[in-house]
């Protein structure tokens, strides 16, 4: 295919293979003895400067990085960004809009939707960020309706539980967030009386469970899907307006339901003495952004003259009024600061709340572009994960926030991390001889002490991320303990970093009178790198950043690694041969037709499968009895 | 250390080692044509047969390994397990309750847990069953008497919620097993109007979350820790029991309280005309068992005549009458099948619920035990996991359960294998010089098909175990749909494990058009193994066989490696720093005495802290205001 050059033949890489030998013969307790060393592993998401305990007072995001590099490595790490990767240049193109997403010739800018109302970021020559706040000042006023009760639903009963359906990053940014602000004191204030949920499985189960002790009066079904076509997004869909209308009746759905949504085929509205009119239906691509239609229109117009919807969620029943837009440089896995998340999330905690979030990520954006890559928190991160993944050759990377607000976090960024960089072909096309997007796994601190810590102290290297807040959200204090709860969390947290680091030799055990039997059993290697971040706070603000930290270190590796991080094609062959299945099951079901077209194997388990599963009653419908 | 041989220096693995070379040429897809092999890939969990389509009608555990295996290769590692690891004789020792974690000198008898109370499995020579029954009869008994309203709380009311205190797999296995139940229609009609919620993170955040919306008043706490003193569990205990005596007082603790523990020193009283008499205080080890007490007091009982309860529990303001007893010889991560997991999952579900769940771990243990290996699902489980880890050097493997009713099988099976087997040595000491216990991690399907299904379809190669159901806890059909909602759950269970096997070549790519340029970026290159389990239903007794599947193929694997799979001496150094550094931050709170000891980089990180958190005031109590 394409002829371009892969970064592992450049010489800071070959620099780097070679260099691995000397860091092979230091271990981690000797590198962390050289001060000046430790130094340059903590740094600030703030520009002005590493830190040198000068700015103690600041409360910002403190990373520290127990690697195993010595003071010259995180030169050779920077060459390799700057000079092999050309990293400067790949962030710019991002910031500019260009389509470096090229196998889906897209921009990639989910930057753009948490920038400043007058911030200009442009994809083909637009700027984009007029539009991201059409749709963010559309939400906060509907949420604030729902929230107020002056929308309300068909019964004239107000809305007060939010059940979101989307999958992928449609269902889990959201539910991160949403897990995160729900015990943040603020956050919790602004939620009292309401609930979120989240429905994303095609597992009727997970209908059921969503559910639960709703009542479809006080319920509004928020529909995610970027092309409203996703399969599993779309059949939630249907159940839910089913469930909605079968105890309502079929016009309460445009009370009860709402669409996010980018639009593909859209059908244009004109507003005169309130009463919309619908001018007739054009591709999106026509009118790509907001600004754009009333170009395209020809007529001077005020923005809520005119109105785009879907044509797809008009078909499904929800009032076009009630769609909220996003856009196609918006990637799915990035998407929970677009309506995707700013809408369910603004219903449950109002929209003030969300900006705030907003506003962090957006701090660590300006971070990301601004700060000397020596300085720069993502850009660190990243190019230390590189030199994990890559040239120490550890597959795996464990997520442990000390936090269980932060419980799911890490399913997120398994998500934002393995599908973006699980690639096996450069962005040219040329596959690749190593490896590159690690396995991301990870619980919350201190549950997973008590799980699967064994194996990462006495079995595998796992490089390991703690996440900690030094203020709790909601701190408890017992008269004549020792410390307060959140300082035993913490104990933890600052401890576990060194106990991998340094590890027991068998002669310390030995001091300790350990039975010579026991030795090897209670010896740690030690060795095994890790991350340490210290957030101020667990806020909607630092809930951002910390977010945003990610987003940007993923995308650093990727960009070092020479690969499209904003693709997924992976994930589509198993679509196509999931709908062989279904066709199989609904022809054996309608007309007893025998399994085929399948291998042997495949063929025995379907076959097992409709012997005994009861079939589709086709012309009734049955909802769980819940 | 020991001079014992370790299986690598096998012939049956050296000869697996050169038999990786045949493999490698082998493309799945073409190993997938040979229908002996495939059938040889099938097992039923029951004992009389392989399967070949001649017990269709039988509703057992159905196990299809798409594995990267000839058939001569299944020889070959039943060979390894027979001739090298001695494989029948460690599965035997497992059930004669042989002291095989050798490290602390203890049986391994979860299988005692869920046996039949006919059934004879000793522990140093004493039948351990009646045991088992002694405590699963008072859990029923209890549980019983706090559904029905007889047993209430402080101020008369039913106690309808329970919140269960502990950590690890005195919390994963149990919320495993509950979370499974929920929606299942026998269990939930049981569990209507109760809940049942778990506490094991010392995040005070947890604690919030879990209180909020109970009432002490109507609340059960059950605290589960088996030696009373793991630091998480017993903080918590402590928050709850100040929850529960600041609202009730605290005479309300001994209503609202109870606890599961083995009990290392012990009261022993003594049952007269309805009035309990102290004998005195003994170390555990002198009453063993429940019957041995009765030698050892030389008189003549009957078991409710004398009572034994454990100084801790006791001390901490627990009736001695409601401590629910486990034995030493239960591993935390093997617990569920014990009080730990059978007296909240009874009081949620009652007992006879919970009882079909041991049932079904039982025929499990029957199966294990009595199977020849090549038709023993555990053991051919346990084989594969070896051959993709060892020989074919996988280090991870993805379970992905398509129930959303498994959300949480993946970090309890997770917490099993990697606690169990992330080890370094070998049983005898010696250090290993392969690697051993994988890194599990997964979601539910088809969540993660949007996740990271990406990376395990066109990344890494990570080995995925597919879990599916026969029929829906919850069937939906919706009138005019292709197929019910079930069934578009499982055309994706049957399709992934074909795209991860097949792939699709660039030459495919091209008959369907797709440009030159995309090639590359869709094309799958396939050869990647799984495994299919397909289970009738996701009922109580399903859930059990699957959980006990999983245990011993665990253990299958540990027994293969040669390595103790039952201790867990890698979290103890954690610990022991987490002290240091609680004896730090109360020393600095308290005394305002500067951070020392510590490296610079903690110095540094734990200065920061200092700075900013408040600080406990000690004399004072806070709880959450939720």
């Amino acid at each position: 295919m394409a002829s371009a050059a892969l970064i592992c033949d450049s010489e800071p890489w070959k620099d780097l293979k070679e260099h691995v030998n000397a860091i092979e013969k230091k271990h981690l307790r000797d590198l962390m003895n050289d001060v000046e060393r430790c130094q340059l592993m903590m740094v600030y998401d703030i520009s002005f400067g590493i830190y040198r305990c000068q700015y103690r007072d600041r409360w910002d995001t403190f990373g520290l990085f127990t690697a195993r590099v010595r003071l010259d490595t995180i030169g050779k790490l920077l060459k390799l960004a700057e000079v092999a990767a050309q990293l400067r240049q790949k962030i710019d193109m991002m910031y500019n809009g260009d389509h470096i997403n090229s196998t889906e010739n897209r921009s990639v800018l989910h930057i753009a939707l948490r920038a400043p109302r007058d911030k200009v970021i442009c994809s083909d020559g637009k700027n984009v960020v007029p539009d991201v706040w059409y749709v963010l000042d559309k939400i906060k006023e509907f949420s604030e309706r729902v929230r107020s009760g002056s929308w309300v639903g068909a019964t004239g009963k107000a809305l007060k539980d939010v059940v979101a359906i989307g999958i992928g990053g449609s269902f889990l940014g959201p539910l991160f967030v949403h897990n995160a602000l729900q015990t943040d004191p603020e956050a919790a204030d602004c939620a009292r009386g309401r609930q979120l949920r989240f429905l994303a499985n095609v597992d009727p189960v997970d209908v059921a469970r969503n559910i639960s002790g709703l009542n479809p009066e006080t319920t509004l079904v928020v529909v995610v899907s970027k092309t409203f076509t996703t399969a599993e997004t779309m059949l939630n869909a249907r159940t839910m307006r089913e469930w909605i209308s079968s105890a309502l009746g079929t016009q309460a759905v445009a009370k009860h339901m709402v669409a996010v949504s980018t639009n593909l085929m859209v059908n244009l509205y004109f507003s005169s003495q309130n009463k919309w009119t619908r001018l007739g239906e054009k591709s999106w691509s026509v009118w790509y952004s907001t600004s754009d239609l009333y170009h395209a229109i020809d007529v001077a117009v005020v923005s809520d003259h005119f109105m785009i919807s879907s044509v797809l969620v008009e078909k499904f029943g929800i009032d076009p009024a009630n769609t909220f837009a996003f856009w196609d440089w918006v990637g799915g896995r990035y998407s929970v600061c677009s309506a995707v998340g700013v809408l369910p999330l603004s219903l449950q905690y109002g929209f003030p709340i969300v900006e705030k979030f907003l506003n962090g990520a957006s701090n660590i954006d300006n971070h990301f572009y601004s700060a000397s890559f020596e300085r720069n928190l993502p850009v660190l991160l990243g190019l230390l994960s590189v030199w994990n993944v890559t040239f120490l050759g550890y597959p795996a990377r464990a997520i442990l926030p000390y936090s269980q607000a932060l419980e799911k976090f890490a399913p997120h960024i398994q998500q934002v991390s393995m599908e973006s960089n699980g690639k096996g072909v450069s962005i040219d096309g040329i596959p690749l001889p190593f490896e590159t997007g690690e396995i991301d796994f990870g619980e919350p601190g201190t549950n997973g002490q008590h799980s699967f810590y064994q194996l990462i102290h006495q079995g595998r290297v796992v490089p390991c991320d703690f996440i900690g807040s030094i203020k709790s959200q909601q701190p408890i204090y017992l008269k004549g303990e020792v410390v307060s709860n959140h300082d035993e969390l913490m104990s933890n947290f600052f401890a576990q970093p060194d106990a991998l680091a340094y590890g027991k030799s068998p002669e310390q055990l030995l001091q300790d009178s350990v039975p010579d039997h026991l030795v090897p059993h209670k010896t740690f290697s030690g060795n095994r790198p890790s991350l340490s971040l210290l957030l101020p706070s667990l806020d909607a603000y630092n809930i951002g950043k910390l977010l945003a930290i990610y987003e940007h270190r993923i995308a650093v590796e990727g960009f070092i690694w020479g690969i499209n991080s904003f693709d997924q094609w992976g994930v589509e062959l198993g679509k196509v041969l999931a709908s062989q299945v279904r066709k199989q099951l609904h022809l054996s079901h309608t007309k007893r037709e025998p399994v085929q077209g399948f291998n042997f194997s495949t063929t025995t388990l379907l076959t097992r499968y409709l012997e005994v599963e009861p079939g589709t009653p086709s012309d009734s419908t049955m909802l769980p009895r819940v």
